[in-house]
């Protein structure tokens, strides 16, 4: 701080309730945060001299490899709902609530396995383009590797990421374990339009069947107009070869589709005239509403936003000056505005959002904050370009129902949630959810 | 390949020597790649059905906390110059000839160490600011977490990358070889000039020194300008806090700049008048030119591409379609073009490259290629917004001379080496590094 303490500059003016500050305190020169910091950095006249501590003074260890991370960040895993491998499905789940950027590094991307993690060997795997096709074709990853190819950040959520939020008392638990079924990855790999080129197209056909080569053989139904659209058969994710969780040696990546569309370990796609009707399309991801009708074919993973920092499992060190940031994100496209309310919704200010903006990937929101030492409620609200706003919780709930706490995490209709998540922070500065 | 085998579309005639075809063939719909595959793709009536591999009939293995890649990639990973760790500086190298899009996953990130890797525990580092400031301050890593903050990609550079090539013959190794000392990656962290606005600095200032907490205690003088520019305290690499090779808990991130100034481990930044003339700039950065004078302060990591796909370590399956691909980069900016010669420079064609094409971050660039089996020479040579050009070999030698080969790794005046790199093709697909 500096030696008055005392604000400088017009846009640390609050601009919302309970000490939102205006967001162009984050960008550019000239705009000074001195003194909004009081009781974060420590004044040290006697900087000089620092003190050497043991790493100072010794030789370090060897430079591995592969690198890891520091054991001092052993807690940042993925957790797991099923570390025995039993004969189920498997969720690793991302901690956002201890990540920051927009990129999630490899090692900590959501992963969900339906019988386990295959051991597929490159050399021996294979993917098939047939059915309504002119000329069916059989392709290795040696063959894939010389196609064109593209590289995009994107998103991939499960549709059943969020699913706590269903329950209607609000669940004391991290991002990581609400809404830990989400990550952002660089993907590269050859456009499925460059391959239907290649195979040629049936004028009947209207839909693909996607399958996956792991013993689940999972398989959807995609319509084709997205396979020429945005649709991707990935080999790299943030710039090595996919992770085994993550599909490897190849997927399907449905840019803004829900996660379980996007096949991975893919060794099929079958040109056909009708959806499959396969049962995470006839049965888990056709939503039951409260009026007892169906969604049918909900592909989409709608505009949705989270404040991460601060979030659950945090606790704040008194009063002050504190960054709210968060992720935001649209299958529909690029984030358009991000609103913070620091009121539980009574008022709200936009966020800065980290450029570059880019459709249907993570877009990291940063909101200025001084903490004045009440309670207080955060929340973020998130728009895309199409015009879409992330629902209120009383809009969500009318709309698409709630169940008794708790619920299972991924039973039906708990599905495709994307209403607010507020995190009420206590005179302690402890962290709690509750539903505002 | 369709059924008759032809080529539709103009823009796969060639553009340029040796079968280089229109980057316009990568673009948007309508431009079929049909025909250009043969001999990739291997065509399938009988596509069905799939035979079933060992994975598809068995659970699979247990979905670990931290996920790691497929036993089947084990030959990825970063060659080390000191794996037993001797009383020396390590280098660790990143595998560009494996990798593909513009993401340097965190385990792959290239790393130099000077006495081996710290183990930091991030409560006892502490950062302090002091020197010709108004109010000197300490800073923790917990601190730091509130303070605002920016996420940007930025590629990080040695000055000493690629300094095999100013080898007077041209060494016979892979791209990571080469040019393994420079990765890319998403940076998140506090803005330097957010903490010189805190602690007010002394008209006199024109200069900070930049110390290392590691025990070789590494120091740079950075211009006070580039402090107030775009200049970051990085805590997070890719989203989860640094690896421990590339500067946990805390490093200076000045984009563009030589990465030995990205001072890692950082513990302090002192405000000076005039640079400190530290080891590494009045020795090691200070190029001896030709006539024998010498660079002072040659900060900027200059306009440079190279292709990755194909290059050393690989070979071609016969002839038909590839994609040639690699990374352009400049700290000067933003990457404007990239050119690509499959006839050792006698002719060019222009790359596409992939958006976003981001300032200070690698950009991948990508150019289709028919292979008619003949001997071919490609290479690549990029210009960045600024109007920079990367210099052909002759001028580069021209200006900064050669030596005798095999050069120290990291000897002077073996520094930021920019000229092009050309791998030679031979008639049974063999990959050479020749220059050209």
């Amino acid at each position: 701080m500096t030696a008055n303490g005392r604000l400088r500059g017009r846009s640390l003016e609050p601009v919302a309730g309970n000490g939102l500050i205006d967001r162009r305190a984050l960008i550019g020169r000239g705009i000074a945060f001195a003194g909004a910091m009081t009781g974060v950095g420590v004044t040290g006249a006697a900087a000089e001299p620092l003190t050497d501590a043991p790493w100072s003074r010794e030789m370090g260890a060897v430079t591995p490899a592969l690198q890891t991370p520091s054991r001092f960040e052993k807690h940042v895993v993925r957790t797991l709902s099923n570390p025995d491998n039993e004969f189920r499905n498997s969720h690793a789940r991302t901690p956002h609530h201890l990540l920051n950027g927009t990129v999630t590094p490899n090692s900590l991307h959501f992963s969900i396995n339906h019988s386990g993690l295959p051991d597929i060997d490159p050399d021996r795997h294979r993917l098939a383009i047939h059915g309504l096709v002119k000329q069916p074709m059989v392709y290795t990853v040696e063959a894939l590797s010389r196609y064109p190819m593209v590289s995009r950040m994107a998103f991939l959520e499960c549709g059943g990421n969020s699913a706590p939020m269903f329950s209607n008392e609000p669940l004391q638990a991290s991002a990581q374990a609400l809404h830990g079924l989400v990550s952002c990855a660089e993907w590269t790999g050859v456009k499925l339009s460059t391959l239907l080129e290649e195979t040629g197209v049936d004028p009947a056909a209207k839909w693909f069947i996607a399958e996956g080569a792991d013993s689940h053989a999972l398989s959807r139904s995609v319509p084709l107009k997205k396979g020429f659209d945005d649709a991707m058969i990935a080999l790299y994710q943030n710039g090595e070869r996919l992770m085994p969780g993550n599909g490897y040696p190849m997927r399907l990546l449905l840019p803004g589709y829900e996660g379980n569309m996007n096949v991975k370990f893919l060794r099929r796609i079958k040109l056909v005239d009708a959806p499959a009707m396969s049962m995470y399309e006839a049965r888990t991801y056709s939503q039951i509403l409260p009026d007892g009708k169906a969604y049918r074919f909900y592909f989409l993973q709608e505009v949705k936003s989270f404040i991460t920092h601060p979030s659950f499992g945090h606790s704040l060190k008194g009063p002050g000056f504190y960054e709210i940031s968060g992720i935001a994100y649209s299958g529909a496209g690029r984030i358009a505005k991000v609103m913070v309310s620091a009121d539980g919704g009574k008022s709200y200010a936009e966020a800065a959002l980290q450029a570059p903006v880019l459709p249907k990937a993570f877009t990291r929101f940063r909101m200025p904050w001084r903490w004045d030492g009440q309670p207080v409620v955060l929340q973020s609200r998130a728009w895309d370009e199409g015009g879409n706003v992330q629902p209120t919780r009383a809009e969500f709930v009318a709309l698409r129902g709630e169940t008794k706490a708790p619920p299972p995490l991924l039973g039906f209709p708990n599905q495709h949630y994307n209403s607010l998540t507020s995190w009420a922070i206590d005179a302690n500065g402890g962290v709690k959810h509750v539903y505002a």
